[in-house]
């Protein structure tokens, strides 16, 4: 075999170059830990702030082992533990759709713990804790995945905690794998999940009659897990928007290079508009529709397709005959009319269901707009016939329209051309679209979140050392050095309806209208509509002078003065 | 203003954090261009090695000043060129599809014909050529577009030059802005026509009867401009590459952290596969479809489906239910029974065309199903519904079908999900559909494209200042250093039948199925397939210790010893 064969041959199983190469790379840590290659843990102390929302009564009742144990206030650190724990089994999982970084969280929990605990990994997700599928985690573990991206160590899966089985199989694999202490790496969710682990796990499990800690970790590309200045920001936001923007950049550049294209492009984000806002500032995009906004004015469908229509038509006029439309996952859903109008279309369905079966294909979008409301059966008329056959499509077992299988994109595409050709024929508009979106969720972590994660995890093996529970892991102060926190669960726990019975949920952040990151947008918005002021961020670098980049909106929400990080 | 929205706002308009850095980058030159801050013009001699093709003495009787003037010899850099030309009026345009590295080949001829001659951009494309739209480019231009993608400092268009009124319009261009030079910087297609721009331009162009030189640059992100050791790759493949190398690392790493997805990626690249085989081997996704493959096994759709569906089967066995299958865009045509199907189906559709129109849309399908021969006739029946609708479709001015509107991954998706079903109902498949194409063409290059294409350039102006014409510029040797070498262009030309007459063309170079590169991806793709052996590229980076990377199936293709090049 060629020495470049052999060489080939080596680079399989996660051992490409980079890979290899991005192992080697020295994290920085929060001054509190001590040094960078022997991290230590530290201990926590309240600080005067105390957590609450419209619900902290019933939270009390219903978490009353969490709520007295942490008063709901937050914690910071105070200091090297010299008593840190030893002898502690602690699992770790993580819980719903994979983010980066979420390897280093494990290997900044695996420092911290050192040689005198145990840190177990759960295959995969929930479902593992529930299986007891539980494997120990070596040096050598954290040496192979450390600063590499996705879920794959462990693997994750969306398996909500919530029957009484399933509590009795989790406190089965505690008492089977000895365990202390469980680390949730989640979204708003999982971490809700966390809270109810906690309190469910607080005393009692153990043959000695004390319970198991519950630590949660911020995580989700959505970015909507944020508490203000506690929590600016959850991990995998930044490296999912920088691999957005990288393409949506290439792509801005591609308009302009073959001067005769539109491109729409569809960003994940199952609710908030935080992917999308954080990619419009980092490419100045000449268009860019954020959920949030769409529902605070009450646009139509037909507003947003005029305001689009006008600025490709302006372009044109300028001699620019391409362009860029952002457009978040899930905007329709805050389209108020939409909401209307599926609302109307599910009762129909409903009630007219065994008609409706029996009327011939041709002729069932008729009949059903027959039976809506003025309004309703006007925008239904006006949509294409794909997106109708969508809305006409079986409900799932909750009556409901799957939304996020609507092609937006392709909705806006298809009503713009139309509304643009109804201002002047002439305009040209030729126009492909992008969905954006598993890319982002699993590629090798900026250096923000991988600095970011890691002293993630050596904050919740610190807390675990400390002996806390029901704490949401956090480091604050992400361009002044980086100081761990906990964050109480319980404080942040909300009563919302789902599924048609009250639950407790952390509220998922969206955009606020009146954020400095909209404020910025709002008032450069017309000249990156006017002109081609774009700007390509590129690759991300995990070397070089451009490497140290936080989120362009964290950095205008949390007001930093400049998009420089700094960790350590 | 708070200081980071006035940072903000400075980073519009191409002036990103990464983009400010990597315009500082020193690129490296051939040793035959001195040093890399001042590089010197290379003067020229013949090697012993002379091209030609079935059709040379053709080529002679059409091209005789061409022929004539190289004798079809190559030609390789012989020294300084102390007697370089001095005022010199060079015009370069982009032609074609953008391609990464089209700015630094700008930036090499600006930089090689110095202060002593003038370098005139062309906008857009060959159609600006017609206008006459030129301006001149300055110092300044350079340090703003080095190291950045796409084409958009120049733009590009498709226009091909071959009428007589499009002839005398480069003349009187030539003659307007008084041009000595013309740099075409484009693929097999812009190459054939700097060929013939060449010829025309000889001699008799100018008032002094002089001519204008024509100098081509090899560009493409399809890779198939390729000759041999010559020009082992065009400029832009291995951009192109990387990013969707990148993109589909991270998808297979998302299918490992969410253990329940297939995704199908199809990968841009109009006919030949090298795009695809290159993504597989820095990838080793489970499936890898390979075109020219599929032709010379002559593969029925059938196969090539039981052929996936066999490996998702094996690998859900294994408890792997997830995986990515990697399709190249030219797919169809390159599958025998299609292009049989097609082309009955145009006869047919054309020889009834009156009673298809009025038959109704439900029956049309299976009227025109009739007309079919046997063979046909049971493939046509086993195609999805939507394919059958394109198959339908209006045909184009020549009465044929545009094959590349066929959603080729969703395709596969839905014949691989009927075929796994059909083999094991138990069998989980659930699958994504991916396009991987406009991401690729402007992305801001890797270090191998910027410093192969600023030496292109070099090359290409230095050619200028020899007073050569009818060459494409290349550097050979990308391993070792490189040479500045020139291929004749009229050694490359053959006799093609396109749209129903003989031309002149270069042929496009497709996969070669005992090419080192397949022999290398045939040897490992079983235990590809069979397990999760995939590797994750990472982004491509222009700084640290993972920059230094050539293609992976030109590394294999030429014998290099390692993926590492080298340029001076």
């Amino acid at each position: 075999m060629s020495t470049l064969a052999q060489q080939l041959q080596q680079m399989e199983a996660h051992q490409s170059l980079f890979e290899l190469a991005v192992r080697q790379l020295t994290l920085p840590v929060c001054a509190a830990f001590g040094s960078a290659n022997a991290p230590q843990a530290v201990s926590f102390a309240n600080t005067a702030r105390v957590l609450s929302t419209k619900d902290s009564d019933s939270v009390a009742k219903s978490f009353p082992n969490s709520v007295k144990a942490s008063g709901n206030v937050v914690l910071a650190a105070s200091g090297t533990n010299a008593k840190a724990a030893q002898g502690k089994r602690v699992a770790v999982l993580f819980s719903g759709g994979p983010a980066s970084g979420g390897h280093n969280v494990v290997c900044g929990i695996k420092r911290v713990l050192g040689a005198g605990n145990t840190l177990l990994g759960v295959k995969p997700g929930p479902k593992g804790l529930l299986l007891g599928n539980l494997f120990e985690i070596t040096d050598a573990d954290v040496d192979a995945i450390i600063n590499t991206g996705g879920f794959d160590f462990l693997g994750t899966d969306r398996t909500k905690i919530k029957t009484d089985e399933q509590f009795a199989q989790v406190k089965a694999t505690c008492i089977k794998h000895n365990l202390d202490a469980i680390v949730i790496v989640g979204g708003d969710d999982s971490n809700t999940n966390a809270a109810v682990l906690a309190e469910f796990l607080f005393k009692g499990i153990k043959a000695d009659g004390s319970g198991v800690q519950v630590i949660g970790v911020p995580k989700t590309i959505d970015g909507d897990l944020q508490i203000g200045d506690l929590l600016p920001i959850s991990f995998g936001f930044d490296t999912a928007t920088k691999i957005y923007s990288e393409m949506v950049g290439n792509i801005l550049q591609d308009t302009k290079s073959s001067l005769k294209y539109w491109h729409f492009v569809k960003l994940m984000g199952r609710s908030a508009s935080h992917v999308t806002i954080e990619v419009a500032l980092q490419t100045k995009a000449a268009v860019t529709l954020i959920s949030e906004e769409v529902a605070a004015k009450r646009q139509s469908i037909a507003a947003i397709v005029d305001q689009i229509a006008q600025i490709v038509v302006a372009r044109a006029a300028k001699g620019i005959t391409h362009g860029v439309v952002l457009v978040p996952e899930g905007l329709i859903e805050f389209i108020p009319e939409m909401n209307a109008l599926i609302a109307e279309l599910n009762d129909a369905l409903a009630h007219n269901a065994a008609e409706f079966a029996d009327e011939p294909q041709d002729t069932k979008a008729d009949f059903i707009q027959d039976k809506l409301s003025a309004d309703n059966a006007r925008l239904f008329a006006s949509l294409p016939a794909y997106v109708v056959r969508m809305l006409l499509a079986d409900r799932d077992s909750h009556g409901n329209l799957q939304v996020s299988l609507i092609p937006t994109e392709k909705l806006l595409v298809d009503m713009v051309h139309a509304r643009v050709k109804e201002i002047n024929v002439k305009v040209p508009f030729s126009a492909h679209c992008h969905f954006l979106g598993y890319e982002g969720r699993c590629g090798a972590p900026t250096l923000f979140d991988a600095a970011y994660t890691y002293n993630l995890g050596l904050t919740a093996g610190s807390l675990i050392l400390d002996g806390r529970s029901g704490y949401m892991a956090t480091v604050t102060g992400l361009t002044t050095g980086g100081t761990p926190q906990a964050i109480p669960l319980s404080g942040l726990l909300n009563i919302e309806r789902r599924h048609g019975q009250d639950e407790f949920v952390i509220e998922k952040a969206l955009v606020k209208v009146d954020s400095p990151a909209m404020q910025y947008f709002a008032a450069r918005r017309a000249e990156w509509a006017a002109s081609d002021l774009f700007a390509s961020p590129g690759p991300r670098q995990l070397w070089g002078p451009a490497a140290y980049q936080q989120p362009i909106s964290v950095a205008l929400n949390s007001k930093s003065e400049s998009l420089a990080f700094k960790i350590g």
